[in-house]
């Protein structure tokens, strides 16, 4: 049999930033090129309830210009399909019932061609509303928002079908290995900050989300940062000291999790008699000591910043450095088609690097409202505030993220146990 | 879109059974045949932990002749990819270990493509083989036990794809509806037998599966047998005398299955405004009161039985009326392309009918070993023998099975909640 | 602390059997001189949902003559107390609901004292009808029942609250060990029977479970049949012998209960450094070599069978053997107070020892309907029939049985994976 | 048979504070009469995980002063009984293994008199180290921990025994019904603050937790906070309105719970014919309009604040509102023997009323360490830090805390779902 093996991976340049309908057909189109790698059956598959088919985030993404743009726009526009909104509508109780999100692996139809003439038929409605000055500025917002959240389900269509392709014997590639990780892992320094009242969240009229408003005060006391994310060799050796054995290290659900999981290890890592290797886009391979460590849940970063004698920094601290810190023009993204997290690179000593890109990271912070915070109004209101529970704050994007999508502000959040994410830390301390 | 629409069946003519390399090649082909409607995407998925996907039938079954006949017969083979063995094994412990049977379903390589391929190439050394009058003689019974084992993937191929498209609620179609179901639902007559030590089991040479073995006397008492299977339509009257909400008609088990799973009607029956309506592989419509109730459990025939003032009939029971019934030559098979149960004619009063074909009938009789029973040596022991336990047994095929892969001795088996079988009852009585 | 130290056991003499009124009273005492060992806070824990707290087995037994006699015999009798017909009530549908089984051990109240006062008026009211020769012989057969019932809770009562205790770190013993458990282990012989007609349950006017009834006739083909028990020294070489480790050994269901539970030894079974030892009613101890192995599932019990080259007995074969065995009077039972198996001893070569007392024995029958089975009429139809499923038949009695409850039909029976019984094998062969 | 009827309640006066010895005695002999009301069987019972038997919370605390003051304090000392360490550990992984939590209510021995006297030795025990002025100076942090974590199980014994009584269709009362809960409900009034830096947590070098330190500066946006709790009738009218039918009214998480656990009312609330019921301390009764609501999970509190829109406070102005609220000593305490919300009185219209007693008030907060937080060193570093993870902060004690365990800063906490604790809420709102 020919082997599983590797597809070119998508073509990825960073995709400027223009006029609304370009970027309405750069970030569709990105959509589909992330597919090219795929087999048929590869859409098909949801490996466990947090993960998706790729067809279903094909759908989903499109279903939502239908819904929030297409009808609300055009008096005359019916649905491609009667039954899609009850398919693909995600969690917006407002716009009606959702298919039970574990089943969503359960559906063999729509075929991928038909998901394909879907999102064709719905760009080709599209088209004529930004055609049109007048539709595109009434929904120039709903559309913003479309495109972002299209954006979100990009990197989770990465995410989900490296998790399919992890439950897999025969260990299928996405894409090719990058051209090399040998390196040196540099220094971690560290940066102070004083303590002082901080302007946190998203100010003026450019896109954000409803969670990032409004900008309001917060008193920051003195605070330290390391200048990079951690390794995986530095992780290796909190394993290598048994910190998945010591309750001590541990926040009490991060241990009944340990020991409920059986985890030894970040997800995808894998112990072989020639030291740790793990599962990656482009197949198994073994860790490359430099890198970011990544799939580590909130637990896990917690317990290892315990260990190492520090503690992971706030979302309010995070945000104060990254003012300080590089630009993203240098961060590790999607569009860079690596696909996979990359070694820091000392620019100056105490330069904070890799703010952007690489990895998510993963804050001491819940995900709450901030003060004053007011949900869009209608469905669009439960994009993000309804999930303001159980879940921690992570920050700055990864190497599954546009550059175009991540900003200072920006506020992911994924409960304490999730790792399927490309998810990693980043140490702060006391002064 | 283009809707879900059904496509042209395969083509079924009763498959003749002459010589070993021409069964093979009929029945290895019907397989594929089998598939001709589906789509890609429908070989993937894995609805609930009893169902596989098709992917995973077509190449467990030629796993099946690699494993059992390849290897052993030809010292230079090897296998034709080294993985699958791992992945296609179901459950022969001796064999190797097995990919998880409930994680079946995250797999999507080997693709339907590569699976063809992997069936091609064993097809292909399997010729060989039966070109070979000596090998072919030395595993005749092996490759007679994987034709036969290949026909009951067949039919399980079709009752998982069905419940595999009962879960979408675009209700895809797997064949055109049959011309006309209208009927008139004959009258049920009972035919009597006489106590007697009656000989059960299959003796001579021809091949039967070890668990049909030995032949053996067993005091049968005098009992009365119904002439046809019970209907829709006297299933719906004991929905209607609320069947489902009576403890006293119940096994303790069932009504505890009934309770845990709310059921209130067969599966895939739904209660609609203007009556019962099923899911059937050609979509849903309303039940014709006339054809055999089907998609029963053991506790649903059971309770109806209690119900109606009888019980079913054993299998030794089944067996001793068969041997007096109609021939197998106008059963309802899978040949026949109609792939869902038929209403019985009446041809004589007293005549028994619809043994064969149409639903596998439910008996009174647990899954036990006949006196002297000895499993077959090695792996291919493990085919039956270690399955007696908590199942019934199940006789005479349904309308998804070959008619030359059923004979009077037959023992098919489920345990007793189980009901994505096309699977219906038969009533008995004391005289 | 005053460690928890056993108790005086309760006073045992064998129970003879002459009017009903003594009967009665001697076997209501019984009851409740097996509570005598026990503190407050025994009565009250339910330690899986298969256990009972002592507690409820005492208000259940008196509920049953309450509800099935008093009720019915006495126009003007109301109820000791309103609710206790739905907490005591076990499974009688007919009778109404019940309090859910699983949390019978969340129930503080009525405390002992008040389930004592209960028993107490039952008993006072229930001397009245035993007075009355009309209404006692109404109701013999049902007060007879009750008594069986009786008598089968107290078997209960002693397998459960050994369960209880061995959950107990600080192992409390129920009574003291006896005087002496070293023993030679006696040859195991084989006894034979040839084929025939043999007359299978209970004949006559005396006493018997509905599920033994009516007699009929089995074909029984020649079989031999072990003249002792299994012993504990025995076992332990299947399990040495990797006996748990090996799948080839087990029925597929037992093969998954294994690895799901964890199974390494029989129930209550410890390795320590010095050998196995395990949980009894006089607390933990070394395993004797001699006695009978308990507390084994069906699945371990056919397992050890398929190892040691043999099979269990059918019910008719242990049924046909009984009746030419030793008889119930030097039977191990309850009366005698050792609340433990005895090992085996030898009256000559070929006597078939150990049918009644010490362990039930798994047969390799399924619970089943005899040919023409008719439940009881009413709620006491529901005693034994519905339990017609997915349970194996036990037969011979434990050294938790009365000697005045147990006979050579009587069918005891549970679901496969069931261990917390006395519960042990005897061997069966071909010829 | 008696019915359960009430005892009399423990007798409840305010314990003053004055020498440790006079504390030690008042608040170890405050456990014992709170048991006063039970009867044995009550001690032994588990009713969900989350609870404990009150046999083990009164040994548990006992184990608090033999692990933590005298095995350090006396070099002699040797525990009571060697395996009390491992069955009353609750949580504290660096003093050794632990007893499983869900099986505490398997335990029946040690007994109740067996926990009473290892009670009785380590308060005499105890006693000579308080009787020693050097031992109590160096131990005095750790028994006074130990008297403040008394007082909390003292707490749990309440909530506890109120859960396993629930579960009774018998509906035990542990005391008698206060004299009367007639009363008009009070208008609910709004205080404002302003914005300002605040110092929140504790300072000072009186008894507080480790999780209420240090004291820190907080940037409080301007904000106004509710006079009074909501009350039982308030909250009827949510359930009227359709409250736990209407998704948008819900957190996510919230959302799901509701659905699978079929919430339709706090806990305990019963619809009856004649209006709201709820269980209480002293039986099942009509709800009291004018009192508090009670046994509302903070999904419940957070979607009663959207629906009235408004919102819950955030801890910081809990803490900035109760230092400008009235005293804890008209607060509704443990000591006032009522053990039941009571309704507001309105002293002055602006008076912010309930800040301490009735209910704990869920707040905004997740639970997390406050800036420069230390854990104590040791095994009491479990106590607090490792839970702050996916709990929210509740204030201000309710009627089961002592009003000498309650303060400003005291900070609890319990997962979003936890409703068997005395728990309501306070609104808040943007000015």
């Amino acid at each position: 049999m020919p082997s599983s093996s590797a597809s070119r991976p998508p073509e990825t340049r960073a995709v400027p930033a223009p006029k609304l309908a370009e970027r309405y057909r750069g970030i569709r189109s990105f959509s589909e090129r992330l597919c090219a790698p795929l087999e048929t059956e590869d859409f098909v598959v949801q490996s466990m309830p947090d993960v998706s088919p790729t067809r279903w985030h094909l759908a989903h993404t499109t279903w939502f210009f239908e819904t929030f743009v297409l009808s609300p726009a055009k008096e005359s526009y019916s649905p491609f399909h009667p039954d899609f909104s009850y398919l693909f509508n995600s969690y917006y109780e407002q716009v009606g019932a959702q298919f039970p999100r574990p089943r969503r692996g359960l559906l063999t139809r729509p075929t991928v061609r038909e998901v394909m003439a879907y999102r064709a038929h719905v760009d080709e409605q599209m088209s004529r509303v930004l055609d049109d000055p007048d539709r595109t500025s009434r929904f120039h917002t709903v559309i913003d928002t479309g495109l972002h959240h299209e954006q979100q389900h990009q990197e989770l269509m990465l995410t989900d079908i490296k998790h399919v392709f992890s439950c897999n014997p025969l260990g299928p590639q996405y894409c090719p290995p990058p051209a090399s990780t040998d390196q040196e892992t540099t220094t971690m320094g560290w940066r102070a900050f004083d303590e002082g009242l901080r302007e946190i969240g998203h100010a003026g009229t450019s896109f954000c989300y409803d969670n990032e408003r409004p900008q309001h005060r917060v008193f920051v006391p003195a605070f330290e940062i390391a200048t990079r994310l951690v390794t995986n060799g530095e992780f290796a050796e909190f394993i290598a000291d048994d910190g998945y054995a010591r309750p001590e290290l541990w926040l009490s659900d991060g241990w009944h999790t340990v020991q409920r999981e059986s985890w030894e290890s970040p997800l995808y890592w894998e112990r072989r008699a020639d030291g740790w290797w793990h599962h990656t886009l482009f197949g198994r391979c073994p860790i490359a000591a430099a890198e970011p460590v990544c799939h580590l849940s909130y637990f896990e970063a917690d317990a290892y910043a315990r260990w190492v004698g520090a503690r992971l920094p706030t979302e309010a601290e995070w945000e104060t450095a990254t003012n300080a810190a590089e630009s993203l023009e240098s961060a590790n993204c999607v569009d860079d088609g690596r696909f996979h997290p990359r070694a820091a690179v000392v620019a100056q000593p105490d330069a904070i690097t890799q703010m952007y890109g690489d990895v998510w990271e993963w804050t001491a912070s819940p995900y709450t409202p901030y003060p004053g915070f007011e949900p869009l109004a209608g469905a669009l209101g439960e994009y993000n505030g309804k999930f303001m529970c159980n879940q921690h704050v992570l920050r700055g994007g990864s190497c599954a993220t546009s550059r175009t999508h991540i900003r200072a502000s920006y506020r992911n959040f994924f409960p304490p146990a999730a790792r399927w994410q490309f998810s990693g830390l980043r140490l702060a301390r006391q002064p």
